[in-house]
């Protein structure tokens, strides 16, 4: 395991000063190779899937596991994409003199290697190894057992592109021993790992914490709330939670979580009810008593992430409320108010802790490609170097370039 | 331990709203009342020092652990000197508008809780508390057991302060229980710290390693070098070189290595030996055949961060070899080359990856009061949020405001 992240970190140290034009073109000689490349991304595909059937795994597992042509020339164009974004490396950000003439620059510079540990979805290799390389950083990937035999032949059409326009192969290493014990080293390479970005659910989330050394960037659950204000405009709000929980559920930034101001609980819970055709409501006393189809919520309702066709909701008194309940259950992610009150718009954008808040639309576009960001790596739901939407930029750090004319400290 | 956890979260969700006017006059208030408390605070200290005493402390860790009147009078002054940094909560860094009309903000936030891990020193108490203050964010002190009594007496006057302006006493939190097992239960605070910030030795970073679970930025050591070109203008190395080990040996941006090009070894070393005065030198075979003072350095002389008079002196044959050496032992703090060539510069600033590379000047200008930042929180060694010299502005995180006028995604 230290091998591979040695090589890994030595092909970053070339990569960090790789043009940007050397970067686009290895984009789109490895877009080609891995179209060219489709019929054995397929085969190896059909083994991982065979397996998959064999062990009896879900239909829905196994339909986000499948490559065909069309996923396959998706991830290409996603490359290609990348192209057109601006390169961060390089950029100053800040440049100051001070009084005794030292001229101080930041500048941003590629993170060295970027790990991911992902599950399934074997098309992350290809993405996330382009917004490495976009950003000037050697990929060191992790795919799931159930995924390999795709996530090697991706890896290998992409290093053979590499090798082509003649950066190091080893700006993608894929690890392939899917062990559990490989987990637990991959996550310890303290001195090869630059920045972890785990990809996947609450087990893996826990055990990043539990055992990681390197240090990472959590892209966490989504129990996303849209609150209905007092002020709301009910069409509007009708619209933009239809929207949230029902364009694609199985998504982070679905919302999960509906809360309204009892001044319009009475009109606007059967009118949403309606609208929700298909979602399985669950609530409090409140919103039961206005609408006899919602069953009741139990306190891990106010928690709970369904990535499915339910919804939690939640009658409050007022905005205060609304606040303290969405603070209370959010885990930080996308929280939405619907009003046409101003004032209560800015109170909500000011105290509720999250990495997006949003007035009067729907939480579904916090998301790298529509924030325009072109592409993202995850959307992280920390704190600490980004938060929210990941993209090219976000795997980037800075270093303070100093230069002085013999200056010594009094 | 939650408990203490949860009282600063719930401070800090009232800080995060806060005033710049309100926390100014908290940092004045609190001042005077430090100042005010002197002799309790005095007293307390002289409880901690005959402690130490009495169990045959080092001098020198009892004399980072004395308070006297200046002591306490430059913490007072410390936190005077933040009213005059601008606030960063608030700022807006970025914002755009997307063709579907959604209007997309970034602003600066506090982080939250922020919690400093830290040993002896009692002036971190306040300083911490003052920075965390002035970015809207709520301190979560554990200090060490050796100066328990001393930073019971600062927080309590701290919180007496914070008191008679109005802001919840909560704002500061120190952890009183200064056991180990309260040190790991500390780390694992995930519902209620948003950052650690350990200040301490190795042996207190590899229990964060180990440990944490809540996010943190490693303050890690400084192995520095600075690395004499052949192009060097050799007076001013020499002075430099002088400067960045001597100047205070004990703190973490020194140098510890002087990395000395072939070309001007015979004539730089001799002048280097004799200036360093009071310097023990260990080098390379080169070395000490030039100056036959210097000791031989074992292989763990090159990674050692000796804190103290003492240099590793390695002579390499090019700037290749240069930055290998440096890449290969540096900690990522601050490395320096000295010469009058701009490619060599050039080409040592792109390829050394350390959070400061300098150019003709001294490694111990990397700090935040050198930089400009007014004062600093510590010096950041890792990659992630924050990277060198901490001030207030790297207390902060960001937050999307998404404004739309009923937009749903397709």
């Amino acid at each position: 395991m230290r091998n591979l992240g040695e090589r890994a970190k030595a092909a970053s140290q070339v990569l960090a000063t790789t043009s940007t034009d050397d970067k686009n073109e290895t984009l789109l000689t490895t877009a080609d190779c891995l179209v060219a490349a489709t019929k054995e991304i397929l085969d190896a595909n059909l083994t991982d899937i065979a397996r998959a059937q064999a062990s009896d795994t879900a239909e829905t597992v196994i339909d986000r596991l499948r490559l065909d042509d069309a996923r396959v020339e998706a991830m290409a164009e996603g490359l290609r994409k990348l192209v057109q974004l601006p390169d961060p490396v390089g950029t100053i950000t800040e440049s100051w003199t001070r009084p005794n003439g030292l001229e101080i620059q930041k500048i941003q510079v590629p993170l060295g290697v970027v790990a991911i540990i992902y599950e399934n979805r074997p098309n992350v290799t290809s993405d996330a190894f382009g917004l490495c390389l976009k950003s000037g950083n050697a990929a060191l990937l992790r795919g799931s057992s159930a995924a390999i035999d795709s996530n090697i032949a991706i890896a290998d059409a992409l290093r053979e592109g590499i090798a082509k326009v003649g950066l190091p192969e080893d700006i993608l290493v894929l690890v392939t021993d899917t062990s559990h014990q490989a987990a637990i080293e991959f996550m310890q390479l303290r001195e090869q790992i630059d920045c972890l970005i785990p990809r996947g659910g609450p087990s893996l989330i826990n055990s990043i914490l539990e055992n990681a050394t390197v240090p990472y960037v959590i892209d966490g659950d989504g129990n996303c709330h849209v609150y209905v204000d007092s002020a709301a405009d009910l069409g509007l709000a009708t619209s933009v939670v239809v929207n949230a929980k029902m364009q694609r559920p199985s998504v982070c930034n679905a919302a999960e979580s509906l809360v309204v101001h009892s001044d319009v609980a009475e009109r606007f819970l059967p009118q949403i009810a309606q609208a929700l055709d298909g979602v399985e409501l669950v609530g409090d006393d409140r919103a039961q008593a206005v609408v006899s189809s919602i069953a009741p919520a139990t306190k891990d309702d106010w928690s709970a992430e369904y990535l499915d066709l339910k919804m939690s909701v939640r009658v409050v008194e007022n905005l205060d409320d609304a606040i303290e309940h969405v603070n209370t259950h959010s885990t930080g992610h996308s929280e939405a108010i619907i009003t046409d009150n101003q004032a209560a718009a800015q109170e909500f954008i000011n105290r509720v802790d999250a990495a997006a808040v949003l007035v009067n639309t729907s939480t579904r576009f916090v998301d790298g490609e529509e924030f325009g960001f072109g592409a993202e790596i995850g959307i992280s739901t920390q704190k600490l170097h980004a938060r929210g939407p990941m993209g090219v930029e976000q795997l980037t750090t800075t270093k303070y370039i100093v230069n002085g004319q013999g200056q010594t400290r009094g």
